[in-house]
């Protein structure tokens, strides 16, 4: 099994494959693939039929997408535990890993992930309303579901790998966030798994603007 | 159960899961709010935590994505036959159910769904190059999947239902398109609730421009 991914550093899509992939204890081999170079698109027409990454590679089947790998690894490995059990839960879950997969545009543009970044900028109106209502949705959640776990449903799940890099950017925008929220935040950011992957990609040489990052 | 849906003539997310729906027979209310008016928000606050629609209502719970919808009526009412059984299938269809829905930023800007168009555009660089992946997908999903059915996996699925809203657009904006797909986008524009869709579309009295639907 392989997940093809680009810089840890600043592909938040890569982050959340892998995430899960971790937490259910699977074997697999990273190839990372640095993004924006003279030979990147050479390296992922090899793997990826959009170009893009992350790409999971297991048993003949490609799978070209974040959220399709996130169900793949659930379905296959994990005894379709990355959801909860709960059909109306999962529900909820599955609307708000939705809601990240084709969302928040201003958050991505503006604020790009990078695990080295540690600035306070301003945040224009439009960030400003995509993070209101993440805080809104992460609140909501964290207040429902408390008493099953310390994650978004609960119970860890695909929506905490949806959501992981953006407390990686809230992080390191330091945007301000409720109590419940900023708790949510370093609780996911303490996770050795986080911490890795954040160790990792601090390390990482390449430098990209973020005007560059076209790839996902 | 209600579906949330936004006009007929223009809501490429709301045909999505009201396809899968008809085709799975089930029964259920429609709540048609028409967008971009004077009282479009308030009347989406009502049922929408993001103010967009689709949003299936269902037994208390509140789904507030196109594809969340698709995976719930899949696993609620279908015994999870809105995917194929073959996992590998089922892998791929969800890889390209998700490229449609985080994807084709210039199709969707530039060529919005409009059942009543019926013009040839010339098309930007952006829009034919996402124009050409698209027709690469349906052209390799077609010929591994042709002896099972006439649908992008052979059986009808979500995938169709993800992929309608282009069909409609690539039919009336003129696209010019391989034989296989253009056999594919006839025969789902064929379909008896495809035409009961795009029927009601052409009587809506709504005008709305293309730079204003920003709701999905």
């Amino acid at each position: 099994m392989q997940l093809v991914i680009g810089n840890k550093n600043y592909s938040s899509w890569s982050l959340r494959p892998w995430l899960l992939m971790k937490h259910a204890g699977l074997k697999f081999e990273e190839i990372r693939i640095p993004l924006n170079t003279a030979t990147t698109k050479a390296d992922l027409a090899e793997y990826s039929p959009t170009l893009k990454v992350p790409v999971l590679i297991d048993q003949g089947n490609t799978i070209w997408d974040s959220l399709a790998i996130l169900e793949y690894i659930s379905e296959k490995y994990m005894d379709h535990k990355g959801w909860p059990q709960d059909a109306s839960t999962r529900a909820v879950g599955r609307s708000a890993a939705a809601e990240m997969h084709s969302g928040f545009p201003a958050i991505r543009n503006e604020l790009p992930m990078n695990c080295k970044i540690d600035i306070k900028l301003p945040l224009s109106p439009a960030v400003r309303e995509e993070v209101d209502r993440v805080e809104a949705l992460w609140t909501e959640l964290r207040e429902e579901f408390a008493s099953y776990g310390p994650w978004l449903l609960g119970e860890f799940s695909i929506l905490d790998c949806m959501f992981a890099p953006m407390a990686i950017r809230f992080s390191g925008y330091q945007v301000d966030m409720n109590s419940i929220c900023q708790s949510y935040i370093d609780y996911l950011l303490s996770d050795p798994y986080m911490e890795q992957w954040t160790h990792e990609g601090k390390k990482e040489s390449e430098v990209i603007l973020a005007s560059e990052i076209s790839y996902r």
